[in-house]
């Protein structure tokens, strides 16, 4: 999926959520645990109670490869049944030295059919730009992370800024808007300001909002761009809304009423 | 395996070698392409050849990931095949926030029996945390790493020294060195002084030996502690030592050239 079939989407849908289907077995509603595959199952009634609401899913690999091999086959089955309107990432944090991260990119872009990966930055260059050679597929490197670990390294300074700026600044010239993003988390709102002098053009991967407490409207505020330029992800406040009969309404419900606040933060967009 | 186990094994292998399964089914043999399992069946075969030379074995994901679900089939199997007897490393460079680096830690320690996985440190605390709770299970932090992109990030400055040894001197405080070793490669020798000012106890492991031209000895000279403390790897000069009929014996004889080299190094040890 390339940009403007994203923009398209999100011009069309009136949103920029992404759902994060981080699906943990022991979460999901219990009568769910006599189907054949639980998770898929469990995955396959949250899309289909989403699909108009959201723009992209985002599969975390942590949670498949809990399972094993088994988990990998219920990743595609998920992709499968995802099909091509959304734009699906592998949240994957991968990174590695040149000819490995083209064997990270082959995985998740070529035998199983991500449009997007995440990318943890530490290593540099030839951990990165493997995954920028491939038409219509994006990286998305690591940039400010909404987890409370981002103070130990991210937040600390670099030369005459800190680590995360220095990342975007430098990965920034690997590639362009239209083949790379970067996470910046939304528990820290009033560093959208300083990302976009550096990153103004790029889409953003924004995880944060929802069980971690990060504020739609703060995000929208200082990290719009003129083409939105955001993907906001929530995961666990929409998946688990409910753990019972009545997830699936439940999930379509908070997933509504993050549409509407989009639609509405939108404006004439 | 536990710190004692592992450097009765290099005393008694007189070895801290290393070997990487970093098995890519287009490199290996044709004649094992008739195999059911093709990776596995040369995994085995290296295996049964390097077995009493090596004291540990690394599994890189990437090569198998890019096999889809079949390649955790075959990185499961290949685990059951080495045993309990080798100090088994996914190097895996996983990391992500504390409940998703939960999930890696059970895929590799518990839904795979691994006794230590590679982290991105990037995010901070929360991201590693989570391996250092498992028993006789290691997390190995990305310190300073053997490529170029190195560069761009580890060894920029970070306050008054560089990142990778902020890297080295937080993530230290994490753990111990009975549960956390360091990756510092081997191509810049010169860096093991400063790393085991920071870091004088931990196990290091030590990529970057090999098709990448680290030297043995150098590693040996400024690396190596009371207790060895040095894991070196060695990926694609022993597995891909020949292409041919003859590879067992031609992988053989390379690893037994690193062995013997590490056997005199070791003098009375």
């Amino acid at each position: 999926m390339n940009r403007t079939q994203l923009i398209d989407q999100i011009r069309s849908k009136r949103s920029f959520l992404c759902i994060g289907l981080d699906s943990d077995r022991t979460k999901i509603p219990e009568h769910l645990l006599m189907e054949a595959d639980p998770v898929l199952a469990f995955n396959q009634a949250i899309i289909d109670a989403t699909r108009d609401l959201c723009v992209s899913y985002k599969l975390n690999t942590a949670f498949y490869e809990a399972e094993g091999a088994s988990g990998w086959v219920t990743m595609q089955k998920t992709l499968e049944y995802i099909g091509s309107d959304h734009l699906v990432i592998a949240d994957a944090k991968r990174g590695d030295i040149g000819n490995t991260s083209d064997q990270y990119a082959r995985a998740f872009f070529e035998k199983m059919s991500f449009h997007a990966i995440t990318i943890a930055p530490y290593m540099g260059s030839d951990s990165v730009k493997p995954f920028l050679k491939w038409q219509d597929k994006w990286a998305i490197v690591l940039g400010l992370t909404s987890n409370e670990g981002a103070a130990d390294f991210e937040l600390q300074p670099s030369g005459d800024e800190r680590l995360y700026e220095r990342v975007l600044r430098t990965s920034s010239t690997w590639g362009t808007p239209e083949n790379m993003m970067f996470v910046v988390g939304a528990t820290r709102a009033d560093s959208f300001v300083d990302v976009r002098k550096i990153v103004p053009d790029h889409f953003l991967l924004v995880p944060g909002v929802g069980a971690q407490g990060g504020s739609l409207s703060d995000v929208y505020r200082y990290g719009k761009n003129s083409d939105i330029g955001l993907l906001v992800n929530v995961s666990r406040a929409v998946i688990y809304a409910s753990a019972g009969a009545d997830f699936v309404e439940q999930a379509r419900g908070v997933a509504m009423t993050y549409q509407q606040e989009m639609n509405a933060l939108m404006g004439s967009f």
